[in-house]
């Protein structure tokens, strides 16, 4: 990895402590990524944040709504990209592609929430654009959610599948130590 | 459901007979498909059949291998429309958005193979770019899959969570039966 490689922020929101969502594994994601936002820093290296916003004034991801904003431990700087986007995916009804191109970049690091909707369907697009993927499994996070049956799956699963149905794939999925390894 | 309903058929060819996949969950998922398909046909309505294909003399999915056909009980007639695409979304490097528009399909019903992988992203992508959509939970089926850390996970618990993080947020996931109750 190098200055052509990108770390993609994914909204890392307040919106998401609100308690509708139920139960939450890996606490420990946004210091993960906090942990690799310092290293891109330090190296100068692209960071693009991603911000979900909606239209909606009874949405928590409405600019209105305290949950709009970036976690504080991860609120980008000054000079730092902030592509808002409306639905899960970072690459529809946004720039981002355009983005990545305009600046040489050819490998993007994907970290963020949620595991199983906007972390996903990004990682999915990303790798079949075309950009080489790296998708870190302990800097995103899941909930727990019920199927159609209303049959209920634990974070813990459906973060682990939906990091095993990505996997080689769409992306190469790291650990933070790992990909923290690879650029020191 | 009306005749602005498309029927997208993915992925259903012979390549996925090959024992390289492993194990496979929900043998009836051809029959249900062509179950579908059939009604369609009655009503007249749109039919879109996406084809793999790769460029690599050693891909099961080269056309000029037998893993490129369409499997038999959901092969394309005449008139109806066939996509090919490289990678896992439909939307991806293909027409099918267009195709869509042009033909005034403001909904779809999405069936084929497989559940985590084209499946999946073609839904995301369908229900992203604000297509109301469908996705057929016996209409489609997964393979076992290990994670990054070889961890195997079975074609059944990759199946059904696939569909719960599809579920209320990119389609409304219905079985075969409810989807023909809901046309006749």
């Amino acid at each position: 990895m190098n200055k052509n490689t990108a770390l993609i922020i994914i909204d890392v929101q307040e919106a998401f402590e609100d308690e509708k969502w139920g139960v939450r594994n890996n606490p420990q994601a946004e210091e993960n990524i906090s942990r690799i936002l310092t290293l891109w820093r330090e190296n100068g290296w692209k960071v693009i944040h991603i911000q979900h916003t909606s239209d909606n004034p009874d949405s928590l991801f409405h600019p209105g709504n305290k949950g709009f904003s970036i976690k504080e431990s991860v609120q980008p700087k000054d000079g730092e990209e902030v592509i808002t986007k409306k639905v899960n995916s970072s690459f529809i009804g946004t720039d981002l592609e355009g983005t990545l191109k305009r600046n040489d970049i050819s490998t993007v690091v994907i970290t963020g929430l949620t595991t199983p909707h906007c972390v996903s369907t990004t990682t999915r697009m990303s790798g079949n654009l075309g950009f080489d993927t790296y998708l870190v499994s302990d800097a995103t996070a899941a909930f727990g959610l019920p199927n159609h049956d209303n049959i209920y799956h634990d974070a813990e699963t459906i973060h682990h599948v939906s990091l095993a149905t990505l996997h080689g794939e769409f992306a190469t999925i790291v650990s933070t130590g790992q990909l923290l390894d690879k650029i020191r």
